[in-house]
């Protein structure tokens, strides 16, 4: 048994619920190593306080579970078989009457709901989304390791991109050359690219085109790139040629609030602190109404996780917690700046781990 | 109101339904033109037998749902609202007390159903999902054209992938050519594309790698491209230099399968007729256990939509729907083959949509 499910398995016991049914393909792997996208087939993980946990996944990736390392019980199931009476009979077997079962309900569908609550009448149905929010928050070694892969995988995604940017490219252009080269290194985007130039980068929904770059222009790219499972998420603003003193304005000032927020991240440090601190900056040299969004969000399995740092979350940061920030001035017609980096709370302190430069570049 | 939504409407007539609360982006693009992906935020249309319907949306997309053509309400929220609230006022000047909501059970989550449940205690809820996956199953004008427009790109993604496949190449660096090139198109892919060779392309979870494609190897490319919110699919199947007897006896009897199963398309004909027949042309040639999935899915907003082509789907054809089919042979150890069209039903027989050849292409 791992120490994840472990955890899970200390919970249900605490709360004295019988047991949880796991659904969602990112808690799964989670929980299990092991990664499945089984679409409309059933994926389900049934864990209780005491007895051997059992996943249920479709035959045909019963070896792929061994194989990630799943060492306990696995119920694959056919395309004509009932996934839900052949695991009834298996949960029956652990726990003749279930009173209680822990679901994650900003994921599971109301039909399964609907199954579920058919096939055990006697049951109440709590949430299991804020425990495996918080299992997941302090990352382990191994999955801080990942991280640190994906987050050097992107810096070299944010390098090809700088070096695509020419006269004549565009933003198209340079997002196709960034999946490529990312692709050639065995790896995935964990995000659709976004590269958005001069003023399409200050629309909340620019859509990367076609339209040629023009020097003068800000270049901002945000990219996530995922490896092993793991997501990493990074923006860069550059510059094609000489640009304004007004966006090098806003540049510099995006980058004071960027640095303002990490240098204060550490254990014990209110979430809140960080982005209150970041928008502080911005409002103080006149560009509040153009930061719309909150500092950042956690990273890990999913590119946007628990916990969203926001100016009212009170959560203290702990050793392990690995989030974005990611301040940004969008003034409408002019230009986008938004900075971004990924950031791992230390025992006594921060490390950031994306680690492409941040100077303002200006390309030629 | 356009001709879809008055569909709808007129079915919660019939079924003596108040209303209904559609809530995935794909069904919510159907009905209103306008396509958001909300992640954690709601998204939400409400739709009556005979008072206006209302989209619910984050604010910051207002303005995107204008331009996409809906000219019926809108409620915009900002992050510091709750947007149930608002939209509850707006529901109840509409209808004071809703008896039955038509929810999308198969997507909405456990969380949002508790939300509504509590919210409209006097309520019952029924499934919307038949209806809608019932409207969306024929393609209006419209839509045909634009999954022709998906469809004349993936021919030219296969042909991208035919022309990168050289001595040294492996199954990534095709697929980074392709995207690359589907991007400059302004387009993009509707799932992960996947580049499989020899071996590696019988196997149900064969991941596209850097091993480099060999001579004698069959190579398998199954593409999908998204144009204005609609999908194309296809897999066609080459050979990288010469390959054995068996392998082209393997191609030849998909090919054979494919041709019944597009033969017998027309409308009045049962979906599990084209499967059967094309199984049985594979179980003859004694291939029948290295066919282990459905001949095709319906296909449109999503890449896997209904109808599934079972060989037990008892749906009579109708003009105006479009499907894949897709027979395939995987001999572990040895090959896969997988040849996939696109098709839309017409008046009285089918017009094939994707049009990339499909005799045996020998790759020098």
């Amino acid at each position: 048994m791992n120490s994840r499910l472990e955890k899970l398995m200390s919970w249900l016991k605490a709360k004295q619920i019988d047991a949880a049914f796991i659904t969602s393909p990112d808690n799964v792997f989670y929980l299990t190593r092991f990664r499945c996208e089984p679409h409309e087939r059933l994926l389900g993980l049934a864990v209780f306080q005491e007895e051997e946990p059992l996943l249920i996944c479709p035959g045909m990736e019963v070896n792929d579970a061994k194989s990630a390392g799943w060492n306990n019980e696995i119920l694959g199931y056919s395309d004509t078989d009932n996934p839900w009476d052949l695991a009834d009979e298996r949960i029956k077997l652990r726990m003749p009457i279930i009173k209680s079962w822990a679901v994650e309900k900003e994921h599971l569908n109301v039909s399964r709901f609907e199954e579920l609550s058919k096939r055990y009448e006697q049951s109440t149905f709590v949430s299991a989304d804020e425990i495996l929010n918080e299992l997941r928050l302090v990352k382990d070694e191994q999955e801080v390791k990942l991280i640190k892969r994906a987050c050097e995988l992107v810096d070299f995604a944010v390098e090809v991109g700088v070096n695509e940017l020419a006269e004549g490219k565009t933003e198209l252009d340079m997002i196709a050359a960034i999946e490529y080269e990312i692709k050639k290194k065995g790896a995935g985007m964990s995000f659709d690219p976004i590269v958005l130039a001069g003023a399409n980068a200050a629309s909340p929904h620019g859509t990367p085109g076609l339209t040629k770059i023009e020097r003068g222009q800000l270049v901002l790219m945000d990219l996530g790139v995922v490896y092993e499972g793991y997501c990493s998420d990074i923006t860069r603003t550059v510059a094609f040629g000489e640009v304004s003193e007004k966006q090098k304005e806003i540049y510099e000032t995006v980058l004071k609030a960027e640095a303002a927020a990490i240098e204060l991240t550490k254990p014990g440090v209110k979430a809140k602190l960080l982005d209150q601190t970041a928008r502080k900056i911005i409002n103080d040299a006149g560009y509040g109404e153009y930061f719309p969004h909150r500092l950042g969000h956690g990273l890990g399995i999913s590119v946007h996780e628990f916990p969203s740092m926001t100016e009212t979350n009170e959560l203290e940061l702990k050793p392990g917690m690995v989030f974005t920030i990611e301040p940004g001035i969008y003034i409408p017609g002019v230009a986008g700046v938004r900075i971004e980096d990924d950031v791992l709370v230390t025992a006594d302190g921060v490390e950031v781990l994306t680690k492409y430069p941040k100077s303002l570049q200006i390309i030629e």
